[in-house]
């Protein structure tokens, strides 16, 4: 059997028991580690299992997937992966090896941030499309996203920015404040370029940062887009939420971690339209 | 301490190592029961942990938040949810009462079907507006969420709707079945009122049947929308997607749980334009 166990958000902890259990069981334990991080390292979490751990990075899964699958049709090996096996980065490619050598999977679910943000208080059904920040070069920058953004918020939908997804090369995380800028930028050049059109989202905007979701150091910040630019928000891994169409009990919840300035926002939201 | 604590979609054992060691140590510990189900009973739950629970309805939890929240400044209390305390429903009610009253809370996350529907190979980011299908009665024949769908699909994007939320009457559960039959009334409907427009759902539309997610004994069919009016996926929680813009990837993971009918379908979904 191939387990795929989601490792959630925070520390060692965050397993299931049910993970925990397949995590024991197996002999061999694999650890995917380009994606994403967890707070803890390799180290925190075998002493957690009590089984060593191999590092699976993005190599390992996509030319050795023969070596992780071997003898899986007759002993356990456990895929853990940071959040959920099918959270932001799915692995349908190993699922779909498994199936062909005719080897059973089960895959043990886990909070993902794609879950988990809605603890900022913004309600998930209202999301629309996830879109990904990239950093920029000097000779690309790209802009789409920004579009999907102001599309989703149209129609009255926020959106969950992931930042800092770059897996083809060593990791290297966005902050809320390096997404915030570059979204601004953006925003900046499209005001000169379409002179006196309205754009869906501005430096005015409610937005709310978040840091390290579901771990002991987590920090969210409501604040418009312009305030995040000066947020630090300390280590990773951030993601940035752009608001749409607020209801009252969201207003309410993002006034909980919200900064005194965007309070007074979120005020006008509250006694106005709820659609800042 | 307030610990919202998520419960995950299967048994008893889906709660994490952090949650159950929480449920430990809280002197009160809620089980939230009217929103949505685990596949195994209230026993079942305080054998594993061991503990004592209090069944939390919903006239407890909106009319008695006061008696949940009692002496949470000085002693601990856990508040258990399926799912994700933040997921299809969100409890920030109890969350804002809780701040109010200056009582610090904990949320410990777990999946949710808001994020755990990936595993059946459809990818979490290129979802759009979750949508809610409730039973028609007589006078009452809501058709809002079907535009939604469509809006969702002509952007390309996939669309989850949640089945049988019926939180103000005794729970009933919508099958996929029944979902696909409403889903069909309409489309039959529009067809007939709009001769000659192009729908944007149809019969033939590639559709995700989902029964009992994370559990031992979860079932996933993939089938044209046609097909899932006579798919019986056995007892509750059921959940229906409804496909956007495919991926090779995501159509290659969607035969693995394919109707052989749906089979040609996707073949020709993936030998043409990918986008059914």
């Amino acid at each position: 059997m191939l387990y795929l166990i989601g490792l959630g958000l925070g520390d060692a902890a965050d397993i299931t028991v049910k993970g925990l259990q397949a995590v024991k069981s197996c002999s061999r334990v694999y650890l995917e580690a380009y994606t994403s991080i967890l707070t803890v390292g390799k180290e925190a979490l075998e002493e957690f299992y009590g089984k060593d751990l191999i590092l699976a990075d993005r190599d390992l899964v996509e030319q050795g997937a023969d070596e992780i699958l071997k003898d899986a049709d007759v002993t356990d090996v456990a895929f853990l992966v940071v959040g959920d096996p099918f959270g932001a980065t799915t692995h349908s490619d190993l699922v779909l090896r498994a199936v062909h050598a005719g080897i059973p999977y089960r895959v043990i679910h886990n909070a993902s941030i794609m879950n988990a943000v809605g603890c900022c208080g913004l309600q998930l059904y209202n999301f629309g499309e996830t879109v990904s920040l990239v950093f920029w070069t000097d000779t690309w920058r790209p802009e789409s996203f920004y579009d999907k953004i102001c599309k989703n918020r149209t129609a009255g939908l926020h959106t969950l920015c992931l930042l800092g997804k770059k897996i083809f090369e060593p990791p290297r995380f966005m902050t809320v404040s390096q997404a915030a800028d570059q979204l601004i930028q953006i925003i900046q050049r499209r005001r000169e370029e379409e002179q006196g059109a309205e754009l869906g989202v501005t430096e005015d905007t409610v937005c709310v940062g978040v840091a390290r979701l579901g771990a002991d150091d987590q920090k969210i910040c409501t604040a418009m887009l312009r305030q995040l630019v000066s947020c630090d928000l300390g280590g990773p891994l951030h993601s940035l939420l752009v608001t749409g169409r607020l209801h009252p009990l969201e207003v309410d919840m993002l006034r909980v971690s919200a900064e005194p300035n965007a309070l007074q926002h979120l005020h006008m939201i509250d006694s106005s339209t709820y659609c800042s």
